[in-house]
C-alpha cells in the first residue's frame, strides 16, 4: 500500500478507480487531470465480488475523509473485463476476478458512496487518459493497444472512447495473425495475435523452442538482454507480430496517432524496434508518418481516463 | 447509356456523382434517397483529369437540364482515389485513372456547375448510401467491406464515415492475412489481405494451381458452379480470407452490423457460406449474432451516399 501523505487541498475535484486482476488504485483527480491523492492495493480477486466491490468503495471513502474542504463531485471506473458503459454493469470478465461477470458495478458503488458513478473497461479507461492527459493530446483520433497478460485496444474519437455496439470494441488481441499460426486462444479461437504476442503466449513460445521452464517474460527478456539467441527471437516474434497487426489497424482505421502501453510494451528497445519495422512494412506510403508512441502515463493512466468519464458525468 | 425517361417533378433536390474506374454515373437524388433520374456513361479514365471531369459536369448538366421545375441545392460526388473530404482534392489514385491525383475535384465542379460541392471515396459513399438509406438504417454503427477489384471498407459511425487524419480510413485489404503468405500486394507490401481475396487475385490463385488461364473471376465461378474442384476450392478460399479480416475487425470494432458488398460478393452462396463461417471462427462468444448482411442497394448505393453528403452541406 502507499499513500501520499499531504494531499494538497483543491475545491473540487472527482474520484477515480482502476480495478486489475491484481490491484485496485483509487485517486483522488482535479478537472485538469492532476492527481491530488493515491492510494493502491492488493484486489482480493478471488474473493467475489462483493469483497471487490467493497475494497474500492473502502479506498475512496478513505480519499474522501482526508481529502477536508474539496467537494468529490463523482465517481469515474476503469475496470477489467467487459463492462457496459451504459449501465455500468460488468458483462464478462476472466477468472482472475472471480463473480465479477454480472455485478451492477456502478450501481453498488453509487449505493455505497452516493456519488454519481460511470464505469468503462480499464483499456478504455487507459486510453482516454492518455487522450485526454497524455501522450495523445492534441490528435483527433488514437489507436491505442495495450500489451500484456492479454492484448486489448481502443480507438479513441474526438476525446471520445468506442466501445461498440455490445461494449465488446477493442479486442484486438482476437484478429487472425500470420504470427500465430493454429495455436489456441484465450477466447477459444485459433490463430490469434494473443495466442502468440501476449506475455504468457512469449512465454509459452519461450519455452516450447527451449525446453526450458521459465517464470515469466522477465526472465526472457533478461535472457535475450544477456545475449540468449532464442530469447531475442522471441522478443523480437513479439514485437513484429503486434506490429503487424497494429500496421493492418492503422490502413484500416487512419488514426493520428497509436500509443503503445501495457507490461509488454517494457521489454526495451529490441520489442520496439521489432515493432516499429513491422508497423512500416504493413503500412501505405501516406502512412509512414503515423506516429507510434509508448504510453507515458504509466499506471496513472487509468485513473484519469476514469477520471475524465466522472467529470463528463458532472457537465 | 441509360436515361430514364419521365422524372417525376420533385420542387428540391440534389445531385449526386458517381465517379469510378469504369463508369460515371449522375443522379438526382431526393432528400428522402428517391432517385428521381440518373445517367450513366463510360469513365475517360485514359484521357485525363479535365476529360473526366467534364464527363461528369456534363452528366450532372443534363440531369438539370431535364429536372424542369427542381430546385438542385447541392452536388454530392463519391469517386474513386483517396478523396481529403475536407477539401475536396484527390490526393492519390490507382492508374486506372490517368492524372487523376492532385485533381481539385470539388472546386473544379463548383466553377463548372455553380454548386456547392462535397466529396468522398467512393466505397464511404456506398457505405454511406447502406447506412442512410440501405441494408444497415436504424443501426447506429456499420463496418462495410467491399470486395471488388480492390478490398475496401468504411466504418460508418452515427451515421458519419470516419475518413481518417489522412483521408485514408478504410484500407481494409491492406491487412495481414493468414490466407496470403507472401502474396505481392498491390500497395508494395506482402501477404495482405488483397492479394489473395480480391477479384484479380483470386483469379490469379485459379491460374497458379490450374496453369490453365482464365479471363477473370466469373469464368472460375462458373466453372466452380459446374463442378470444377479447384475453382471451388478458390471461391472457399476467397470467402474465408475476407471472413477473417471480418472477423478480426468485428472483435476489434463491435459494430452494430456488417455489410459487404462489391463485385466478388456476388459470387454466390459458397463464397457467402466460406465468408459467414470464417467471420463466427474468428468472432468472441458475445458478438456471434452480429448480422452480415450483403448491400442491397447496388449501384445506387454510392449516388445515394454522395447525395446525403450533399444534403449534409445545406443543412
Amino acid at each position: 500500500m502507499s499513500e501520499a501523505p499531504k494531499p494538497p487541498v483543491v475545491d473540487v475535484a472527482v474520484a477515480a478507480l482502476d480495478i486489475g486482476g491484481t490491484k485496485t488504485a483509487a485517486a483522488i483527480v482535479t478537472r485538469d487531470g492532476e492527481v491530488v491523492d493515491q492510494i493502491t492495493v492488493p484486489t482480493p480477486g478471488r474473493a467475489g465480488a462483493t469483497a471487490i466491490i467493497d475494497t474500492a468503495a473502502d479506498l475512496v471513502g478513505r480519499l474522501r475523509a482526508r481529502a477536508t474542504g474539496t467537494r468529490i463531485r463523482a465517481l469515474g471506473v476503469g475496470s477489467a473485463g467487459v463492462i457496459d458503459h451504459r449501465t455500468g454493469r460488468v458483462l464478462s470478465a476472466t477468472d482472475a476476478l472471480a463473480g465479477w461477470a454480472g455485478t451492477d458495478l456502478s450501481g453498488r458503488l453509487r449505493a455505497l458512496l452516493d456519488l454519481p458513478v460511470s464505469a468503462i473497461n480499464d483499456v478504455h479507461a487507459h486510453a482516454l487518459g492518455e487522450a485526454r492527459h497524455g501522450v495523445a493530446v492534441g490528435h483527433q483520433t488514437m489507436l491505442f493497444i495495450a500489451v500484456g497478460t492479454g492484448i486489448g485496444a481502443s480507438f479513441v474519437v474526438d476525446g471520445t472512447v468506442l466501445t461498440g455496439a455490445h461494449s465488446v470494441a477493442g479486442h484486438a488481441g482476437h484478429q487472425p495473425s500470420p504470427y500465430a499460426g493454429q495455436l489456441p486462444c484465450t477466447c477459444g479461437g485459433r490463430g490469434h495475435l494473443e495466442a502468440i504476442a501476449s506475455g504468457p503466449a512469449l512465454t509459452e513460445e519461450y519455452v516450447r523452442r527451449t525446453g526450458q521452464p521459465v517464470g515469466d517474460l522477465r526472465t526472457v527478456a533478461a535472457r535475450a538482454a544477456d545475449g540468449d539467441a532464442t530469447a531475442r527471437e522471441v522478443v523480437l516474434l513479439g514485437g513484429a507480430a503486434v506490429g503487424s497487426a497494429v500496421g493492418g489497424l492503422v490502413n484500416m482505421l487512419d488514426p493520428a496517432v497509436v500509443v503503445i502501453g501495457g507490461g509488454v510494451a517494457g521489454l526495451g528497445d529490441t520489442w520496439w524496434q521489432a515493432l516499429r519495422g513491422a508497423v512500416r512494412r504493413e503500412t501505405l506510403p501516406s502512412l509512414d508518418d503515423v506516429p507510434v508512441l509508448a504510453s507515458t502515463l504509466g499506471s496513472d493512466a487509468p485513473l484519469l481516463g476514469a477520471a475524465a468519464l466522472a467529470w463528463e458525468g458532472t457537465a
